[in-house]
């Protein structure tokens, strides 16, 4: 007989393993189903994010800034070093161990909590008031029952139909953090945020990097002055070519090369590199759940349709995380993970998609909250604008790292605060203060009036504030 | 005729430059009469902070931080360096450039606002409508009048008769930025904010620190557990030996060395160092202010006695930072600078002092606002604690920086948050949420339903207000 359970959740990464715990911490019995495999072909919790998404790429980016930093910037502070020599195995073997403890943590929260791990990719059977779940690993298929039914099964990279992954020549996202060797030569397809960050990492360890983008725009999300002041920092300062707007024509791997043939500005050109990354975007996972034994529909990009609390046109199917509209981003998975666990639980959990604070984790950092100026103009918001430059910030002097600038966007006629933009150090924790500013529906006069340590990055987020209502101190 | 001003201020550091800057944003004349001088005997703005406190403690922990990181924390990271030498005349230049162009800033800042700056000690020669203020520079004296005065002269080191200041032998927080070379042997007499800063700094860059304290318990205006932790850190692992509760009897320089005498827990020693910094707190600095002149009492500490909103008993005069009650802190000086010069222009600023953020710069760095339980516990307050550690954090095992966690106190009964106490990387910058949510009478709740962005730092904070309600997901 199969095993039944309360909760059963499709996908192990931050939007499943954290809706199983809260469900497990609730008192519900959970079990979450995963299938992903890492190099040694055991299963790893965690999902994307955990095994080769944002904590093996932060291990990488610290890594890579300091051996940048030992290079070029030591000997500012009066710091000698007479060769440095990159053990890249050594630099990759820590990553890979970051990743195993993490991973490894899940199974141990797990047990802790009493979920129950299954590894197999998860299959819809049957629905009505209980779910028929196959688990398939491998050659094993087991059926399990549940009432709940959470999908969180992520996304995949994106494939261009004219080069195709091969993890030896043509990477994904996963190959991008695990090359043996540095490339003399590397490519880059599309100019995101693992365009970037993986660009970075291969750039500062040594490699040639040219990053080609289709749209016209680099980082068209982003508010326009970072993306402009990111985008001379990242081509003229740390030398990664990046040309927007091209068309690919064709990608041949051959010879231990590929060649990337190209229309650019300037007309048809090639490009020839030891490795390409492929990195023009991710799309949701929904391989192999038979949606259509629960009747469940996919939008036209491939996404499940559900409402503002993350429900199914299925009863008591839930999907969150990357599968579902809303930025695809792994703190907004677990958020709307626990969310769901608490509905389900009765209560009124929800997650706010306005607040979520997006980061990209080049050098300097990138990270915003709530809306762009490009956005204001296009809904005829009134607002005011204050900027404050890391350069004039004692802290930032310090660390050395005085590129960038914090931007408040706030309404002109009430100032509530409709938006915070930073490019510069540490940008990724720095933006928390904006989310709970605008959490509290804060205006810029209640920053500017919040006492902020001295000597600190946030002083750049305070004199910001000020200078929405043109009284910065230190400009 | 003298020169009349709407606004004298006397002190030119956080507390005076903010409140002359912010007088002369609201349309007053401004001066700003200060008497720093700096190693070339020139005039230099800024005060204890900018020339020889905050602002270079900031730039030697870095640099000496980088130092250590290249020698012991590399290799792990695949960063394999050779003959690592310290070019310590490098590394202080440094330093004092940065100081250099921070003060020099002021001077741009003051032009750019129009605010006097009149280099050399204030001192009141009669009050009444007008204020009468002589200012002595050397040779030259100059008086002028102004219709308000905020006295803004700071602190300065505090002495042990048996211990003469030389800043060749014995030094004070001067001195102790700038040692020519690295001592073999380091005493540090005080293990407050700069002697464990200071001896931080030389104990990486190679010296043999002893930090001697009268006090008995480590950091008491710590949280307890903070404290615990870090004297662990700090003794076992970066190997600084810290004696508590000791009573010196003699310090003897001669021969090149400081011979202190002392009875410790064992019973009488003997410590011989190369260099000795005295760190045995401040003193609030009234000298030469001839404060009879216009009736201004200090108190029993030598504090100026003011009120809620800075006001001396005087009409018009004020005194704002570190020569007023509460914390000794840049940041609290410039915002009572800021308020003051508002109160002067009729609006109703103030400061809250009960959600002033404390840093101590060591590594881990050290921050808090608000109570400790020490202090919840001796008003019998009803508390519930949440703590969660960084080394579940994903981004702090990428940095290589585990160590420390986050703590939250709430009302048992209302959840709001009391106190939020942080021992960990960038726990400068992670403060500033906990002081902004406090601002906003934030319960711990409040902070487990935002969305912080993963990885980061912050999400240790996340994971603390959710182990308020024993719901970290986490751990």
């Amino acid at each position: 007989m199969s095993q039944t359970f309360d909760v059963a959740v499709i996908g192990g990464g931050p939007g499943g393993y954290v809706a199983a715990i809260r469900a497990a911490q609730l008192g519900f019995s959970a079990v979450c189903i995963d299938n992903w495999k890492n190099a040694k072909g055991k299963p790893s919790l965690g999902g994307t994010c955990l095994n080769v998404g944002c904590i093996p790429s932060k291990a990488l980016l610290e890594s890579s800034e300091n051996y940048h930093r030992v290079i070029h910037s030591f000997a500012d502070h009066g710091i000698q070093t007479q060769g440095v020599t990159l053990d890249l195995a050594k630099m990759l073997a820590r990553k890979d161990k970051i990743v195993d403890q993490l991973t490894g943590g899940i199974g141990f929260l797990f047990k802790k909590n009493k979920v129950t791990s299954m590894p197999g990719l998860g299959r819809f059977v049957a629905g009505g008031d209980i779910y028929q779940i196959e688990v398939v690993d491998g050659e094993k298929r087991e059926t399990i029952s549940a009432k709940h039914v959470v999908i969180a099964t992520g996304s995949v990279s994106r494939d261009l139909p004219i080069a195709k992954i091969d993890n030896q020549l043509i990477l994904d996202n996963e190959g991008a953090l695990a090359i043996p060797s540095v490339p003399k030569k590397l490519g880059v397809i599309g100019a995101g945020v693992i365009g970037l960050e993986m660009g970075s990492v291969w750039k500062r360890l040594g490699a040639e990097v040219t990053i080609l983008e289709a749209l016209p725009e680099f980082l068209g999300a982003v508010d326009e002055q970072v993306a402009a002041d990111a985008l001379k920092i990242f081509t003229k300062e740390q030398g990664l070519a990046i040309e927007l707007g091209v068309k690919i024509k064709s990608v041949t791997p051959a010879n231990n090369q590929v060649t990337i043939e190209y229309d650019g500005k300037d007309g048809a050109k090639q490009l020839i590199v030891d490795k390409l990354i492929m990195a023009v975007g991710r799309a949701p996972n929904t391989a192999g759940l038979n949606l259509d034994a629960v009747s469940i529909k996919v939008d036209a990009k491939g996404f499940i349709q559900v409402d503002n609390h993350c429900r199914t046109i299925a009863n008591n199917v839930y999907a969150v995380g990357d599968v579902v509209r809303g930025p695809m981003l792994a703190h907004k998975a677990s958020e709307e993970g626990v969310a769901v666990a608490e509905l389900i639980a009765g209560q009124k959990s929800h997650v706010n998609l306005d607040t979520i604070p997006w980061v990209i984790y080049t050098a300097p950092e990138i990270a915003w909250v709530g809306e762009t100026e490009k956005q204001l103009k296009a809904r005829s918001a009134e607002y005011r604008a204050g900027s404050f430059p890391f350069t004039a910030n004692g802290r930032a002097k310090g660390l050395g790292e005085t590129h960038g600038f914090v931007k408040i966007l706030a309404d002109a006629k009430t100032d509530r605060i409709l938006g915070v933009h930073i490019l510069g150090p540490f940008a990724s924790e720095l933006i928390t203060e904006a989310v709970v500013a605008m959490e509290f529906g804060a205006s810029s006069e209640d920053i500017a009036r919040i006492v902020h340590a001295h000597p600190s990055l946030s002083e750049v987020m305070h004199e910001a504030a000020l200078a929405v209502d043109k009284r910065a101190v230190h400009i």
